[in-house]
C-alpha cells in the first residue's frame, strides 16, 4: 500500500523551511496572549481552591467578601449550573465548584470578580469555608481496597476504568516461548508546564458568550461550555489569541473558562481569569503515573511471541481524558514490533491528587519505557545486541497490529539502521570508557485519532479558502489551532502548494468557532494530516476553478494547464502563461468570489471489537532514538551528552519546524526521564507545584541532538505526511535507561533517573559485589 | 418594466423591525470606536497644520521637537513618499505633507509620534516653520481671473473642472416657452459633523501595514494607501472598528490614515492618530457651496419645456471627490420632473479654503433647492398650486431622463399625492394664520452609482456565507460597511431571508480587506441594493445546496422543497419536514463546508456621451416633502413645526431603520437649510470650526416628522429595494424656503435661512411696502 519514495515530487512551497508566520510577533514581544488582553471595564476573576485533599464542605460564608469595596461578584456552587462536565464522554464528574466534597488540594470552591487582582485576592481570603477533613486516598494500589473512602459514588472501589483486551492466545505463546521475563516499571506524575498558564477572557453580551482563551480546541470548548451553561452552540463563541503551549493540558476547558464565563454572566462585565503557576500544577490533567508489569516471551532468536501487560494507573481526582489515556497505554504497546499475541489488563483508579489526563505522547511513553527496557534485558539474556533484537521484530509496512491498527507506510527498520550508523553504535556499544554508555529506545505514534470523542459523525476538519478580488492574496479559514507548534505556518504552506501560489500570499483566520470551519483542534498529532487534507482539498478546489478559467483565457485545454508559484501556464508551451493574480481577479469579475472548500474524514479504521477504535489512526510514524550518557559514580549524576533521533514521519512540510518538534518532544521526554515528578506530602498537599522546585530541562541540561529522517511517503496523508509532534517523547526514557545500564550496569525500573536513585543503585551494586567477593 | 406591487410576497425576516445588531453595544457604551482602541506600545500621532490659507514654506526645523523626551519621530514631506494622492481618478493633487506651499488653514506640514498626547502636542509647538505668506484666493468668482494666484500648476485659472452638457435644444425650448424665469440661488459650505472624528490606528509589522480606522470604504482605502506607499495591496489590510458616522467625509483616506501609517513605518510601533474637532472641520471634504443660476421655461399649463443650469462651485484647496460632486450637481437636476431639453454649464474652482467633497446627497441638494424654489415661483407666476405644477411634471415609471438615466419603478406622483393628503395641504396652503406657512419640496436619488471610480471592471460587491458545522448559525462575510446607518442589520436580514433561517442565526464579519470579499463601501446609497444583491445570491446558493440535500433525505423532488424560518418542508406536505440545522449539519458531514457565494455588478446603464455614466444608477428613489413653519416677524426666527415626508424607496427591509434614515437625512437637510455654514475671516481662517459656533440641529430644534411611504417595487433591486439613506436631504431646503414664502411672502435665495437674513428681508419688504404706500 505505501507508495514508493520515488513518488515524492518536487514541491514549490512545502518541504521548505519558511519562517513561522508568527515569528516576528513572538520575537519582538508583540504577540499578545490571553493574559495580555485588555478590555475596557473588565474585571479580574480569581478562584478559591481547597486546601484539603479530601474534605466535606460544611458551610461557605461569602458575606465578608461581598462587602469588600471593588468586589463585583462572589459565586459558589449555588450560583452556577449544576450540570457536571468532563472531557471523556459519559464521564462527567466535575462541577464548576465543589458541591459537597472537595477531592484534591486545589479543587474549586468559590470565585470572585473584582476590579483588580489585589482586591480579588483579598476577597478570596475573606471567604469563610468550614470543612470536615476526610482521610485522603493517595495510593493507587490501596485505592481499590473496599475499606478505602470512595471519591465518587458512581465509581465503586475508586476504579475509574477497567480495561481487559486479549488478542491471540498469550498464555500459549508464553508457554511456547524459549525465554520469558516478567518485570515491573513505573512512571511519574509529570506535568505539561506550558509557559503560558491557562487563561480566559469571557464576555456575556446580549445572550451570547464569547470566550477568548488559551485552548487547543475552540470547537471542543464551545461544545462543552454550551452544554454546561445550557446555551445554543451558536451563542457560544470560543476563539484564541496566541497560545503559549498546551501539550494536552488545554484540550479540555478548565476553571479559567467555566468560572470566568460564570462570573461574566453574573456581573454583565468582561472577566479575565488567569491561573497562577500553582493552579496550573494542581489543575494538572498531565501524565498519569503508571505501574506496569510486562510478561514477554521470545524465541531463541529473539523473535517476540507474545506479551501480557498489566497496568495500575493513578488517575487523580477526576476523569479528565483518562479513559483514553488508559486505553492508549495498552493499545499503543504492540505498534512498533510485530507479534500476534497480546493481552492488556488495566485499571485507572481515583486518588485525592491532581487529575491526570492527556500529555504529549498520551499514555504511551511510560509503557514504551517499560517495553524498551525489558527488550534490552531480553537481548542481554539471549546474548543479542540491543539493535539486532529490534531489527528482528521491527514492524514492516502494510501490516496490522494484533489490536487491528492498520499500518501503511513504515520505515522503522531503516530508521533503526540509520540511527545505528549515525550514532556509531557498533563502535560504541559496550566499548565506551568507564561510566559512559549508549542505549537505544524506539517508539511509534498515531497521526490523529480515527474516532473523535464527540460529535462523532462530523468530519474531523474543514477548511475554506477565499482568494482576494485583486487575486494577490488568499485567506485560509481553518479551525486548526496553532499552540506554538507551527501549524498555522504548515497549513499556509499546504494551502499555497495546493493553489500553486506562494507562501507569502496566504493570510490566516484560524481557531475561532464563529469564523472558521469546524476542526477538532491540536491533539493526537492530527493537524498536519487531518487539517492538512481539508486545506489541500480547499486549495485544489481553488486551483481547479482558476485553471478552468485560465484555459478559457488562453484558449487551451484545462487538462494541459498547470500553475506553480503564481504562474499559470500551458504544459509544454511555457510561453503561453498568465499570472494567477490576473485570472483570480478575472474570476471575481466574471464569476464572483473565488472560494475553495475542503474537509477531511478518516476512512474506516480498526477492527470490530470493543475498544479497537481507540488509538486507531489513518497513519503511524516510527522512530529510533539512541542516547549516549556519562555517569558520575560518586554522585549518581547522569549527563546525557548526545541523542540521535531518526524519525519516519512521511513527507516533510517544513524541515525547521519538524526538527523543532522532534527536539521539543525529546526534551519533554528527557524531563520525564531525568527530573520531573509532582510530589505530595502525606496529606496530599503538593510539595513542588512551582517552577523553582519542579525541575524541567533547561538549555544547560539538554544534550546535543541529531534529528534525522528516513525517506518515507504515507499514502493516507496529504502529500504523504504523518505525525511528528509527539512521537519523540516515547523512546527517550527507554534509551536513557538502557544507556545507563550500558555505562554502569545499573537497571532503573522507576522514573525519574535522579542522581539519588542512581547513586543508591550504584551503592547497592557495590555492596553486592563486595558481599560476593567476601563469599568467595 | 417595474413589477406590480402585487408581486411583493410575504417575507419572514425582511420587512421586520428587528433590533440593530449593534444596538446593545452602542446603548451600553461597550462599542469601541477607533479612538477607544488600546494597543500595547502604541504611540500617539499628531499633525502640525498650517496657520495660513496660502503660504510658501521657506524652512522647517524639527530639531527641538526631536530632542523632547518621549518623542519617537518627527516627520515632514522629506520623510514620506512624494506620490500624490486624491480620490478623484487622475486628479491626484495632495501630498501627505505640503511640499512647497500650503493651500488652506489646516494643510498638513509635519507630524510627530510620541508616547502620549501631551508630549505630542508639546512637540508640535517645538517645530519651527518659516512661511512666506501669499495672498489667499477666497472668492470662487474671482478665482478664475487670470490675475489671481494660481493654487495648482496643473489647473489654470484655478478651474478644477469645467462641465458642459447639452441635451435636446434648450434655446429653442426656452424660445417656445409661454413663460421663462431666470433666478440665482446659493448654498453653503456645510460640514458632515460626524460624532466620531477621523481616526486611525496603524501597525507596520513584517512589511505589512494594518490600519484600523473610521472609514466608509476599507477597500478604497486599501487601494489608495497601497498606491501611495508603494505596497502590494495584499500587504495593506484596512479594517474598521465601530464607525460613528461618515456622511461622505470618510470615503477617502485622510491624514489620520496616511500620517499614522507613515509614523508607524518610521517608528516600527503602532501609532494612533485621532483628529480633534477643529481638524475634522478644516479637513472638511463636505458640501461645496454652489452658486446656481437657472433659466427655466414652461407652457401656459405649467409643463416644463427646458432648463439651462449654470453653476459656480467653490471646491476649496484640493480636488477630493469634487469632480463627481460637480457632475452630480447638474446630472441629478432633471431626474424627478420630465422635460427633454436641458443644458448644464458648471465650473468647480479652487480657493484657499477647506476642500469640498462628497456629503450626503452628494452635489444634489443645493440644485434641488434652487429648482424647487424656482418651480414655486413659476407656479405663482402662472397662478397654479405648487403641488399641481409638480403633478403635471412628475416623472413616470419606465422613462428616461434627458441625460439618459433609465428609471424603472417610480411612484413619485403617488408620493406627492400622499404628502398632499397627510399634510392637509389643501386646507392649509395660503390659508394658515399670519406668520404660518406650508411649502413643498421634492427630490430623487440614486441607489448606488453604476460605475465605480476605481477598479472599474470589478463587481461592486461580493458576499460569502459559511454555515456552521452544527448548522445553527451562518456567518456572513461582506465588505459592506456599517457606519451607523444599520447596513449590518439589513444585510443580516437579507441573508436570513435568502437562506430561510432566522435573523438571530446570522453572525457577521464585515468591512475588512483581508477577511471579507470586495465591496466598494458605504456611499451613494448603494449597499442595500448592491451589497444586498451579493448577499441574496450567496444566501440562495446556500439555500439551493441545503434543499438539494434535504430532498434526498426526505426522498422528495428538490423543486417541491421550501425552507422558511429554519424549517425545510415539502410544499403541500408540511408534515414532511426537517430542520435546516440538521440538513446543514449533514451537509458538512457528507459534503464539507457549506458555503454560498454572491456578487453584484450593475447592468449596463446610461448613454454613450461623455459624462453620462456619472450619476447613472440601477434604480432611483423619489420623495415629496411638505413642511410647515411659523415665523416671528419681530426677530426673523423661523420654527419648522411639522414635516411630512413620503418616500418611494421600494421594498422595505427594516421599517425602523428606514424611517431613521429618512429622519436623519431630513434633519441634515434642516441643518443646511437653517443653521450650517463654515465661515472664514478675510485671511481664510475658519471662524466657527468647533461645535459651539458651528450650529447643527439638536433634538430641541427638529420638527415633528411624519415619515411615510408609497407602495413600490424596484425590479433592479433585491426583493425590490432601492435607496433611502440620502434622498430626504434633497427636498428639505426647498420645502422650507417655499413654506416661508407661504408664511410671510419672503423669498430667500441663499442658504441658510438665518433669523438675521429673514429679518432683513422682512424689513426690506416692510420698507418697500411703506414706500409703495407713500407713493400711492
Amino acid at each position: 500500500m505505501s507508495e514508493p519514495a520515488a513518488k515524492k515530487e518536487q514541491y514549490s512551497v512545502i518541504g521548505k523551511s519558511v519562517p513561522k508566520v508568527d515569528a516576528y510577533d513572538k520575537a519582538t514581544g508583540r504577540a499578545r496572549y490571553t493574559g495580555d488582553l485588555k478590555v475596557p471595564n473588565a474585571l479580574v476573576g480569581k478562584i478559591l481552591r481547597s486546601p484539603h485533599a479530601h474534605a466535606r464542605i460544611i458551610s461557605i460564608d461569602t458575606s465578608k467578601a461581598e462587602q469588600l469595596p471593588g468586589v463585583k461578584a462572589v459565586i459558589t456552587a449555588k450560583d452556577v449550573p449544576s450540570v457536571m462536565y468532563g472531557i471523556s464522554p459519559a464521564r462527567y464528574d466535575e462541577n464548576i465548584f465543589a458541591v459537597e466534597k472537595v477531592l484534591y488540594v486545589g479543587d474549586k470552591v468559590a470565585a470572585v470578580a473584582a476590579v483588580d487582582e489585589e482586591t480579588a485576592v483579598k476577597a478570596l481570603n475573606l471567604i469563610d469555608v468550614e470543612y470536615e477533613v476526610l482521610p485522603p486516598v493517595l495510593d493507587p494500589f490501596r485505592a481499590m481496597d473496599p475499606d478505602q473512602p470512595q471519591l465518587h459514588e458512581q465509581y465503586p472501589r475508586n476504579i475509574s476504568v477497567e480495561i481487559h483486551q486479549n488478542f491471540g492466545d498469550v498464555d500459549k505463546a508464553l508457554a511456547d516461548a524459549y525465554h520469558v521475563r516478567t518485570d515491573t516499571f513505573s512512571g511519574t506524575r509529570a506535568a505539561h508546564v506550558p509557559m503560558e498558564p491557562h487563561a480566559a477572557l469571557s464576555k456575556w453580551e446580549g445572550g451570547k458568550l464569547t470566550i477568548t482563551c488559551s485552548t487547543q480546541s475552540p470547537h471542543y470548548f464551545q461544545y462543552h461550555i454550551a452544554r454546561v451553561f445550557g446555551l445554543k452552540m451558536g451563542d457560544v463563541r470560543v476563539l484564541k489569541s496566541y497560545v503559549g503551549g498546551g501539550f494536552g493540558g488545554k484540550l479540555e476547558p478548565s476553571g479559567a473558562e467555566y468560572v470566568s464565563a460564570a462570573l461574566a454572566m453574573k456581573t454583565g462585565r468582561p472577566v479575565k481569569l488567569v491561573f497562577d503557576r500553582w493552579e496550573v500544577f494542581v489543575h494538572h490533567r498531565g501524565r498519569h503515573p503508571q505501574h506496569i508489569t510486562l510478561t514477554t516471551g521470545v524465541t531463541k532468536e529473539g523473535k517476540l511471541l507474545g506479551c501480557h501487560a498489566r497496568f495500575i494507573i493513578d488517575g487523580g481526582a477526576y476523569t479528565s481524558l483518562g479513559i483514553a489515556s488508559a486505553y492508549y497505554a495498552g493499545a499503543m504497546l504492540p505498534l512498533i514490533y510485530m507479534f500476534d499475541h497480546y493481552r492488556f489488563d488495566g485499571f485507572r483508579v481515583h486518588t485525592n491528587l491532581p487529575s491526570c489526563g492527556a500529555q504529549r505522547g498520551h499514555g504511551a511513553p511510560q509503557p514504551r519505557f517499560a517495553f524498551e527496557s525489558q527488550l534490552d534485558m531480553i537481548a542481554k539474556d539471549l546474548g543479542m545486541d540491543s539493535i539486532d533484537i529490534r531489527l528482528v521484530n521491527a514492524r514492516k509496512p502494510d501490516t496490522m497490529t494484533p489490536n487491528e491498527f492498520k499500518v501503511n507506510s513504515c520505515a522503522f527498520t531503516e530508521a533503526i539502521q540509520k540511527a545505528r550508523r549515525i550514532s556509531g553504535w557498533d563502535e560504541k556499544k559496550g566499548k565506551l570508557a568507564s561510566g559512559k554508555g549508549i542505549g537505544i529506545g524506539c517508539g511509534g505514534f498515531i497521526s490523529g485519532n480515527g474516532y473523535p470523542i464527540y460529535r462523532t459523525r462530523l468530519p474531523h476538519a474543514g477548511a475554506v479558502i477565499k482568494v482576494s478580488e485583486q487575486g494577490d492574496i488568499a485567506t485560509l479559514y481553518t479551525g486548526a489551532v496553532d499552540i506554538g507548534q507551527g501549524s498555522d505556518t504548515v497549513l499556509a504552506q499546504m494551502a499555497a502548494e495546493a493553489m500553486g501560489i506562494d507562501f507569502e500570499d496566504i493570510k490566516l483566520v484560524t481557531a475561532d468557532t464563529e469564523t472558521t470551519p469546524h476542526d477538532f483542534g491540536a491533539y493526537a498529532s492530527r493537524q498536519t494530516l487531518m487539517s492538512g487534507w481539508a486545506v489541500k482539498e480547499a486549495g485544489e478546489e481553488v486551483r481547479r476553478q482558476v485553471l478552468e478559467l485560465a484555459a478559457e483565457m488562453l484558449e487551451a485545454n484545462v487538462e494541459d494547464m498547470n500553475v506553480d508559484r503564481r504562474v499559470i501556464y500551458v504544459k509544454g508551451s511555457p510561453e503561453k502563461s498568465i499570472p494567477f493574480e490576473r485570472v483570480a481577479n478575472e474570476f471575481f469579475i466574471t464569476r464572483g468570489p473565488l472560494v475553495g472548500r475542503g474537509k477531511y474524514a478518516p476512512p474506516k479504521l480498526g477492527g470490530s471489537f470493543k475498544g479497537a477504535p481507540v488509538g486507531t489512526s489513518p497513519a503511524y510514524s516510527f522512530a529510533a532514538q539512541i542516547s549516549q550518557v556519562e555517569t558520575d559514580e560518586e554522585t549518581g549524576q547522569v549527563m546525557v551528552t548526545d541523542v540521535w533521533d531518526v524519525h519516519d514521519c512521511g513527507q516533510v512540510i517544513n524541515p525547521t519546524l519538524l526538527h523543532a518538534q522532534v527536539e521539543g518532544a525529546l526534551f519533554m521526554g528527557m524531563g520525564e526521564a531525568m527530573y520531573e515528578a509532582m510530589v505530595f506530602d502525606a496529606n496530599g498537599k503538593p510539595l513542588n507545584a512551582n517552577l523553582g522546585d519542579y525541575r524541567i530541562p533547561t538549555a544547560l541540561d539538554v544534550p546535543q541532538v541529531v534529528s534525522d529522517l528516513v525517506d518515507s511517503y504515507e499514502p493516507a496523508g496529504p502529500w504523504g505526511v504523518k505525525e511528528v509532534g509527539e512521537g519523540a517523547t516515547l523512546p527517550t526514557m527507554g534509551s536513557y535507561a538502557n544507556a545507563i545500564y550500558d555505562a554502569i550496569g545499573i537497571r532503573i525500573y522507576d522514573m525519574p533517573l535522579t542522581p539519588e536513585k542512581v547513586w543508591r543503585a550504584i551503592e547497592q551494586r557495590k555492596r553486592q559485589e563486595r558481599e560476593a567477593a567476601e563469599k568467595k
